[in-house]
Parts: C-alpha cells; structure tokens; sequence
C-alpha cells in the first residue's frame, strides 16, 4: 500500500460549491473567502466561471474578482464553455481556463447531438484563442464514473475523450464524479489504467461526497498514484441530479485526513476550517462537512469529561 | 490492490445505534426492527446489552427482546460488562456476549485504576460463567487508534490486550474506534500488524464516522484483508466525547458500497435502506446516512432531468 507524500489541492469552493447556492454571495464576501483562501496556503484556486451570467447568477462578478487579484503564487483558474469564455479571462487577467464535457455518449448526444469527443474538438477554436492570449487551457470529463444515463462508461469512452483533448492540445485533465457514482475499486482502476496510458498528462480528480465515498474514493486515487484533488470548503455544492444531496467533498475533511495520514498539502488545516466556517455563516446553514461539527482528532483534550461513563463503547 | 469477496456485516444499531438516542423506543418498536433486520439477511445482529437499566434506560428490554426472538440463523449478541450479564445473557437464551475494554491506558488507569490488561485479565469470571452456560464470549478493544486520553495508542499496549483476551479464552476481537479517529494508513497498518501477530484470532472491525473516514477505513480494513464489520441502521449512534458529531457508519451507506464494489454480504440493501427510512420515523429525525439522502447509485434513472444544464460540472 503506497501513498503520496504531498498532494495539490485545488480549492473550488468560489466556483462549483457556489455556482447552485441559492444564498447570493457579495462580491465583496467572494473577495474576503479568496484572499482567506489564497493566505491557507491553497496552491490552485478556482475562482469561478465565464458563463452566461443569466445562466449562473451567482458566477456573474468572476471577471470582477479576477480584476481585483494580486498575484499571490497561487495558480488562479476559471471554468468556461467556449471561446467567449477565453476572451473574457484574457481581458480580466485569468490565466488558466477549465473546459468541461460530460462523459456520456448519451447524454452528449441528446443535448448537444455530438458524442463528447466531437464536442472536445469543437474545443480548438478555445485553445486557439487562449494560446494567442497567453492563457493555459485544461479540460475536465463529468462523470467518466457513471451518469444518470449511463451506470457505467465504458473505458474506451473515457480515452476516446481522452485523446480528443489531446488532439486539440491539452493535457492537463479532470476526471470529476459530478453525479457521486464512484466507487472505490472503479477509482482505482480507471485512475491506474489512464496514468498507464497516458502517462504524460497532468490528471485531477474531483469527488462529490453524495454517497459518503469520496475519502474512500480519494484514498484509492491516492494509492493508484494521483496526487490532484479537488475539494470545497465547507463541503458546499450538492448534485445536479439529486436534491438534498451532499456537495464536494470539504476541504476541511481531506486536508484533515490527509494531515492525519501525514500527507503534505502546504495548506494550513486550521484556516481551511475558518473559511468553511465563515461560508457557513455567509450562507446561513451548517453543510457536509465532518471536521466543522467534530473538530480535528487532535482537538480532543486529554481530560476526562464529565459523566463519561466507564466503558465507552 | 487486493479485495475479499465478501464480508459479513454485523447490524448494530439496536445497540450501539440506540443505547445513547434521547427517544425511546418502545420494545414493540425493537422488535419490529429486529425482524426486519433479520429479514433482510444480516448474519450477525447485536441485539442490545445487558447494563444496568438505570445506567443505560435505552438498553432495559435486551432480555425481553431475547426472549421473543425465534431462532432464525443469526448470530444474536449483547454487550455485557460483568459477570452478571453472562447470568442475564443465559437466563432469556442470548447465545452470545461481547465484553469492552478501553484501549486508553491513561483512561483506564483514571476510571478503574486498572491497566485494560489488567481488565481483561477480570474477564476470567465471565468467560467461566459463560461456560458453563453455553454463552460464546467475544471481545471488544474500543479505540485502540486513539482516543481523548492518548492521540495514538501504541501498538504494543493493544497487544497487550488481545493477549490478555487471549489468556481467558477470548480469541474473537473487535477493534472499536469509537472516538471517530481512525485514519486509513492507521487501519491498514494496525489490520495487517494485528492478523499478521494473531493468525487464529478472529478480527471485526467498528467504525464511526465522526471525521468522515469510516467508509476510506473500511477499504483499507478490507484491502488488509479484515472481513467483519458492524454497522448501524440509518448511521446513528453518536461520537460518546463529541455532542452533535456523526455516530456508526451507516449499514445503508457501507451495503452500497459493496453492492458497488461487487463485495457480497449477503444482505439486502433495499431492504437496509427500508430498516433506516423506518428508524429515522422512530427518533423523528434525520441522521447521518447518504444513501438516505440521495438514494443508491443505480437507482437514478436514464433519461435528462427538467432542467438540465448541458455541462453539467
């Protein structure tokens, strides 16, 4: 059983655990999570998106936070759907672009009629654009684990994808379990199979926690050599597809197991939780977030408590 | 990466899940669900335990509860902490007691001014009236990965303790983190330490998830090759040091997850997923169980949502 020594963590909490927040969140309160965000020592942040902002209300003022970023080491990223995308993280000062596609040949083709590799090619006009305005483009594939439509996407699916993304230049890539449906061995199998493949791309993995799998799911990436996660603080974001669902897994609780586990994150746990604790007041309720409810297994104090009975069990 | 092929699962809810819920629930209650639980297959079941009813008034039905029951292939258990729980135990046809140190030296010491091997070695009594009435005794080390008294127990004052077990003729053993602070590279580390040592011994595994681990170490148990786990209806049970903080895994949420993983555990999923849509009625509330929430993986259906975005992310 190997596991990394350190990991990167990308905080996405700004981006996909608001985008479906009911609760409008100020510019200004974006601004102050971000610069909290950036002082825990988060080395990738995804600020938000580039989308219509009648579409994602709550994305409207990313162009806004980027403007008002100094550049603090950080690598700062955005998800866009197009190349208007491209030009409006040029013109704001974004530097990194994420584009998305879902896995599913189904899905794809009933909402778009293109399988998801014929729309990762219609991705070059994107790259084109971000490449003469020195932005970096990376891609995502949404639940190469399993959709609604689709209980399991084939492998050859995934790299067909795959080498699309390739083929218009990127190869920095997103597996994202949007819909919650990994499972533990899956995840060790796909994330094995696609380093052994593809041994030149630069692999993320995204876990929502909607059946409570996500650590398991990451500790077996981990042991199959992934060393990119997502997370988001306080857990925030739900699932598309079920309501009430629990969101991304909480930054809090993977850098909190990965502390314990002695994996090096260069984030400080402590202010992670401050931050997800400050989203849980700016959103006015308590989320799926372990560490926000127990604390840390080293904040428990060496004292008996009071009534504690003899054999706890 | 290796998995057993399937595990048996110990439904301890009507314990460990109710000894410390502020409703009560009627034996009427108790009984239904233990039909139910023996209805949908679950191997072992850990009825209740045999405490003082003052100590424990959740727990003052076990013998009637005993008494009802008409054999049906299960394993019934209790938890006892004396001798005089061996006398209940046989005196309503319990067939089966489990006896519970704490790891925690320092914890022990305080309380009873006993080393837990010390402890154990007082077990002798039990065992011996167990005997003599034909009432199998197991054992329980609850948080051997750490408790509030000591952050990591040495491996050697855990051995300490199963050999004491060992010494009365104890040789089946769960290892209990009831304190919510078990970590997977723990797990797997102290797993495959405790087989390697005791080969003969018969392991279980119990974990809460009061940091959000539980189903990340049950993997890792498993990859170690531990097969037996408990697991409470609908995740209740509470964290004894921390108020408000998750309880047992949920016996929905670890069934999915080796429905997913093609793990047999010979129960039925549905039928557990009923047991904890029941439960939460009874306590009048919701608890910490995902597939409560958002339903099994394979039961989302293959056709596009109203509403759906095109890149869902």
């Amino acid at each position: 059983m190997k596991f990394p020594s350190s990991i990167t963590v990308c905080e996405v909490g700004l981006r996909d655990g608001l985008q479906n927040e009911q609760t409008l969140i100020s510019t200004q309160d974006k601004a102050a999570l971000l610069k909290d965000i950036i002082d825990a020592g988060f080395p990738v942040i995804e600020v938000g998106s580039f989308m219509s902002p009648k579409a994602v209300p709550q994305m409207a003022d990313t162009d806004e936070l980027f403007r008002g970023l100094v550049n603090q080491g950080a690598e700062f990223r955005a998800l866009i759907a197009n190349a208007k995308g491209v030009e409006r993280a040029a013109a704001c000062g974004c530097k990194k672009v994420k584009l998305n596609v879902s896995a599913s040949v189904s899905h794809n083709l009933a909402n778009l009629n293109k399988t998801p590799a014929e729309s990762v090619a219609g991705f070059a006009e994107c790259v084109e654009v971000a490449l003469a305005n020195n932005v970096g483009v990376s891609g995502s594939i949404s639940m190469p684990f399993g959709s609604p439509w689709d209980r399991e996407i084939p492998v050859s699916d995934i790299k067909d994808i795959v080498d699309s993304y390739l083929a218009v230049g990127i190869d920095e890539i997103s597996l994202s379990d949007t819909s919650g449906m990994a499972y533990p061995t899956q995840v060790y199998d796909i994330c094995t199979r696609m380093q052994e493949d593809y041994p030149n791309v630069t692999w993320w993995l995204h876990f929502h926690n909607t059946r409570g799998m996500a650590l398991a799911n990451i500790v077996m990436a981990m042991s199959a050599g992934i060393t990119r996660f997502d997370s988001a603080f306080a857990g925030v974001g739900g699932c598309p597809f079920v309501p009430g669902a629990a969101g991304n897994i909480s930054s809090e609780d993977l850098l909190h197991m990965c502390d314990e586990m002695g994996i090096a994150t260069g984030v400080s746990l402590d202010k992670s939780i401050a931050i997800g604790k400050r989203l849980q007041e700016l959103i006015g309720r308590t989320t799926d977030s372990y560490i926000q409810r127990a604390g840390k297994s080293k904040s428990l104090v060496r004292e008996l408590p009071k009534g504690q009975t003899k054999f706890p069990k």
